[in-house]
């Protein structure tokens, strides 16, 4: 009967990643991590886990590897090219959460069972607060008994998880959906005011009065206030949207699903990231708009 | 000095217009109320305001009149053909409540503007409810006196009156721009869920996940669980949004404004028209999607 693991490699220990390895310490899972900074690995150590020189030696013999790297592609490097995969213990669970496209996860989920190891597909949402805090939402798509494996792994690094489904890709769906709503409302909350403000009116009072009405969303609450500042510090960049929307883009493609909005926004948040604004504050999709319907840019 | 007027003629008195003409009965307004469905006036004598037999009746020697018919050609014609204006008092405000475009808003005004009496545009939000408990939100376009005088009858209506601009059309801008919102809201939860279930995930389960997180909006926490059912109590319908979106996009054209997610939305939902469910509430855009992307229908 398998059990829950209790050696784990952290691989990718970023501003999301790093929190959450140190979480993985804080509940007593001894935790091996690796990242390309040494300053990173230095800073879990001192967190009380473990460093290792490559994503192989932090993988060996482990009883689970997690995955909290930039993209698909790394996570393949990692796994299958750097060799982490066939160090693990022998049915060891991998756990992908990183934000990935459902397809891709689906592809390097079958590469894993191929190789006698548990895929967890394990996406999360809620920030560097909610890395920081363990309040991390995290959506998987997994068979049961490796939900259950996996489970205390996953609650020691959010509050809120979710099992939406058997198969892999069907975490990173979810998410994909999440970004989906997330860029169609910032950059309708644009829109909107890029609307009002051709007709005159105050677009902080315009905010103001939706923020409390059936109009409001999340996002307008939040990014709303930051389309009035010239330059925002940076929370979420253009770039992100232009990345995370084409990802739920791809999985309409690959899944034959007509997207009429997601694909709307998302040619404003190209266009702002052509305009040159692509490592701004995602708020400052609303330069797309103003470029459009010709209200002064925001630093003219 | 002008003072706010005590009696007030009220057209229009159907399920917002009804509760809102009590509501300046029980402020001591002396109300005389019209309407072309007998037992409205008479509910609003047994509620202790006056019936009249026309618009120009109730109008004659009024301080005021609210206007809560359904559109723009109404007023129109309860203002200049019935001969309503002619027969407030000189000075007398004129109060346009009904959600209407704000060039249409703009050219009203103009016409009462010429009859030397005061334009204030106040179309409100807060459905039914807001009606019955006067805690509507008031979008006013109108100059500073006008707004001053109008105050009083405004306030006995709603609990937040916003004055968003000295320009009649500005109020009606301001709703435009929240019905924008609101339908896109509604169509970009519909395309969430039409993604989702292609991918098996369970659209209950979803909509309590994202419901939850930043990818949260009003309209997907009341609109959302609504979608799963397979023909829900209608409290506003399809139609309403095409109209509603069809507002948006001739003020877009009519302000020069590019406005692409409106205009996606707007189709989505004249679809769904298209397909018969007009009648049904505007959850039930749901439908366009599934019957693009191939997901069985509520009904099926």
């Amino acid at each position: 009967m398998p059990t829950t693991p209790t050696s784990i490699a952290f691989i990718g220990l970023g501003a999301m990643g790093a929190p959450m390895a140190e979480n993985l310490v804080k509940r007593q899972f001894r935790v091996t991590g690796f990242d390309m900074r040494e300053a990173a690995r230095e800073a879990l150590v001192h967190a009380g886990g473990h460093a290792a020189a490559s994503a192989r030696e932090a993988a060996d013999g482990a009883g689970a590897i997690v995955l909290m790297v930039v993209n698909a592609a790394q996570a393949r490097s990692v796994l299958f090219e750097a060799g982490a995969l066939a160090a693990l213990a022998p049915g060891a669970l991998v756990v992908l959460m990183a934000t990935c496209p459902p397809g891709e996860v689906e592809a390097i989920a079958a590469e894993v069972a191929k190789s006698g190891r548990r895929f967890i597909d394990a996406p999360v949402s809620g920030g560097v607060v909610g890395a920081r805090a363990a309040t991390l939402s995290i959506m998987v798509g997994a068979p049961d008994e490796s939900f259950a494996l996996a489970r205390p792994v996953l609650e020691a690094l959010g509050d809120k998880v979710f099992h939406v489904g058997q198969k892999p890709g069907q975490g990173a769906t979810v998410k994909t959906v999440n970004q989906l709503l997330c860029g169609v409302h910032i950059a309708v909350a644009a829109e909107a005011l890029s609307l009002a403000e051709k007709a005159g009116i105050d677009g902080k009072l315009l905010f103001e009065i939706m923020g409390g009405s059936a109009a409001s969303s999340w996002m307008l609450r939040d990014r709303g206030p930051r389309m009035h500042e010239p330059d925002p510090v940076v929370s979420s960049a253009v770039d992100i949207f232009v990345k995370d929307l084409g990802i739920v883009l791809d999985a309409g493609r690959a899944a034959k699903t007509a997207l009429p909005l997601a694909a709307a926004a998302h040619q404003m948040f190209l266009a702002s990231s052509g305009l040159g604004h692509g490592g701004r504050d995602d708020s400052q999709v609303v330069r797309a708009y103003r470029a459009l319907n010709a209200k002064p840019a925001n630093d003219a």
